[in-house]
């Protein structure tokens, strides 16, 4: 292949995906594939020879291309996932050319992951001292990069080496979440070897927020048992309904009882940049650690996620194992970034959120999650004005938690119903909105991330729910 | 932004990486950063307003593409990072901007996820049952995937439920490695609460394998201590010398033991496509999991790496949780990607995957890995033949491990010697190599991935680590 053959290639590339953004809102947002499409790609054997690139760009464009997730369109309302920015696609084309490591060195990308840690710290209102963060592959791998420093200091504070003898003569750390954390904190519990049995649920109030009278009466009832309560996960935004806990009472508590305060901001936490909800997140800062994802609500392409701690000596002394082959004197004082998680070959993800951010500054970013938040207020209006529909949470963030209240269904039948919509919904293909479990109820919850979305696609959802409910009880 | 300005700027991006990939062979391989050029990315203020996309490929083209790690150069011989794959450059591009999740539902990602897992698994020669295995951001992190699912069955065979109650009340379970086991073994053992005293150093013979009636004798004597064996490590290409265990012995102690066998094939896995080397790689087939590395040998860009299980229920037995608003009963047996792994929202990582593989072919891949070998035998050799130089390990796969062997030195003083030169190498400009330390000895270690790389480049190498030997003794 000759440099010229990779150009055009570029190019025809280039036109490829330019063309295909250009189409998709005029497509249906998802389709499930037929059994044709499907099995080209399952079954399609290992090719024993090569295809030049032409080919290869033709087989894209009629394989895969066609069969998205649906999330670049503004009519996508499902779970948390963003269309991509444009600027951090185009990113992601010269970081590959590039393919550095960053794991540590002189380089680019490396020196780039620093500033951009630093902005999304600045962006949340997070501290930021040098080396106190990293991006990973997403807020599951940065709340295990993040409960693993936690995990050490308890560990630690009882005269414990973690790392050299393991969780072996430990008694039961115990960590405190409530029934709206996001299962992968559990995850990442199970893991770390702690069990997800030493993760207590604490009672949130009404509006879906962590009870810290609770929090208190639980940390003590596990301490007279003789465990080790080490940790408290509270949330910049709940999955679920997009709550945002209290911060400053449970940050008391955690400094009173010596605990950690880790915060999953995965999706939520860049809610802080809209000055309509900003006041929701007093006290974000107080946290030991906070989890969050520029590939959600910033739209930096899949995948994203960043890890913040407040003591770096933390997460350094947590993760460095700088073998012989990899030691570099002229790495200076913050050493390698592989020393402060988990990975030791990373990818270049700085570009793309460095392209991400300054494409739109923090003025645009604000401007974009300010829309947001206000069109997901106005659906909740919508939802509040319509008997059919029930809202279930209040708005507080992003995401509208609702359900289909067709008459004459007790809470067994409406669980029924509402659990079908989705399905349903997404095979009509106009709009594209997911369900999940609140407390004893199921629910649709729309989560709005994109700025392209009109008050005109909200009702359109909202008829597509009804449509599909009368569809389902007919 | 406009469709257009999106297209423009597109094909602007596409002349940018074009430019820059066809200018690489002729730069130097690395430069250190001056300090204006690292401190204008370090240092880089938020930004307060928006950029288009024009000014941020300027500064892209200004402040990022002529700083690189250097492995895009056929002269780079350093760690285990290798040039991009072309049409895996170009897939990152569209997979962008289709950025789905591959968690799981039905999307064009998902079901070509389950094709390349199979056919890496068919490359190397592993067995794969589908649902077997899936990607990662790289060996780090498939190793952590690979080990937490051996740690479950080793404590579901000592009647625990480990996810449930974590590690209190077991005895340390104690796994194997050798002193050429790569560090992320050691991370992933700390991580998951086991200890890194509960890693035992078995011996390895002079070719640099394990030893397998050490490793006997060390499991006798954990287990007459009343420990827990659970697990045995054994390399698919050591990161030092390219050393490949040999695996029958290895995995008939561990069936006789009730061990689980991974393999850690991150650098070497690929090398079974070489005919000349393929014997080496006899009994693989029968590791419990193998970790390996698309974003290694076969160029993917990277981050891309693969776990690979043989009984698909320990990994998914490990990993699933699934939460209620991502229950999808469209998702067939398999159900869900994140069900066997760390990660909830996964990149498209297939596409690059498929492209590489795609644009080769297995006979294509094949020829370039033996391009490698071959290379890397006659650097072994041109090293034997030097007077000045010393090779220090026998070639197994493409790494060559040699060092300076100045006259009139002891060994102190050759460590010293070994130790400086690849720091002065790549200040140099010309060929990029890096050191290590085998056993006492410092050294360097020539590592062969770019099929692009001629003889003459390997007489450079060496010239160069002689140039700088003597500028070093002057
Ligand atoms: C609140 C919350 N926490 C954590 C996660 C997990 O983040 P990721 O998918 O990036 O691993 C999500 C993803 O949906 C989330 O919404
Ligand atoms: C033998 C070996 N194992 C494991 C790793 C770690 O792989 P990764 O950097 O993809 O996490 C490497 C990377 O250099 C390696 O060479």
């Amino acid at each position: 292949m000759t440099t010229e053959d990779f150009r055009s290639a570029a190019h025809a590339t280039a036109d490829l995906v330019s063309d295909y953004l250009a189409a998709l809102p005029a497509r249906p947002v998802w389709q499930p594939m037929d059994d044709t499409a499907r099995r080209a790609l399952l079954d399609a054997p290992l090719p024993a020879e090569g295809r030049p690139l032409g080919e290869l760009l033709a087989a894209i464009e009629r394989d895969v291309l066609p069969h998205p997730m649906g999330n670049g369109n503004p009519r996508f309302f499902g779970w948390v996932n963003s269309a991509p920015a444009p600027a951090g696609v185009l990113a992601t084309l010269a970081a590959a050319a590039m393919n550095p490591s960053s794991a540590g060195g002189d380089h680019a990308d490396v020196h780039l992951e620093r500033a951009v840690v630093r902005w999304i710290a600045e962006l949340v209102g997070f501290p930021h001292p040098a080396g106190g963060g990293l991006l990973t592959s997403g807020t599951s791998m940065a709340t295990i990069v993040c409960l693993a420093a936690a995990r050490n200091r308890a560990a630690r504070r009882a005269g414990h080496d973690l790392r050299e003898d393991g969780l072996a003569g430990l008694p039961p750390l115990v960590g405190y979440v409530t029934g709206e954390t996001h299962s992968c904190v559990r995850k990442a519990a199970e893991l770390l070897g702690l069990g997800s049995r030493h993760l207590r649920t604490v009672t949130t109030g009404p509006d879906g927020r962590l009870d810290p009278a609770e929090l208190r009466a639980a940390v003590e009832r596990d301490r007279a048992a003789g465990l080790l309560p080490f940790l408290v996960v509270a949330s910049a935004g709940t999955v679920g309904t997009g709550a945002v806990d209290a911060f400053d009472p449970i940050a008391d508590l955690c400094e009173e009882q010596g605990l950690w305060l880790h915060v999953d901001g995965a999706y939520g936490a860049f809610g802080r940049l809209d000055p309509a909800i900003a006041h929701r997140y007093a006290g974000l800062e107080r946290a030991d650690s906070l989890a969050l994802d520029p590939h959600k609500w910033l739209g930096v392409p899949v995948d994203c996620g960043c890890a913040l701690v407040r003591d770096t000596d933390e997460l350094r002394g947590t993760f460095s194992l700088v073998p012989s082959y990899l030691r570099d004197e002229a790495a200076g004082a913050l050493g390698w970034f592989s020393e402060y998680g988990t990975e030791q070959t990373r990818p270049f993800r700085a570009l793309k959120v460095w392209a991400t951010i300054a494409h739109r500054g923090r003025t645009g970013l604000a401007q974009d999650i300010a829309q947001c938040t206000a069109l997901a207020r106005r659906l909740g209006e919508l939802v509040k004005a319509d008997d059919e529909l029930e809202l279930l949470a209040e708005v507080q963030t992003s995401i509208v938690a609702f359900r289909h209240r067709a008459v004459g269904l007790d809470e067994t039948g409406l669980n029924a119903l509402n659990r079908e919509l989705p399905v349903v919904v997404q095979r009509r293909g106009r709009v594209f909105v997911t369900g999940a479990r609140l407390g004893e109820q199921e629910m649709l919850r729309a989560c709005l991330l994109n700025a392209a979305t009109t008050e005109q696609d909200l009702h359109l959802l909202l008829a597509e729910v009804k449509t599909a409910a009368r569809a389902l009880l007919s």
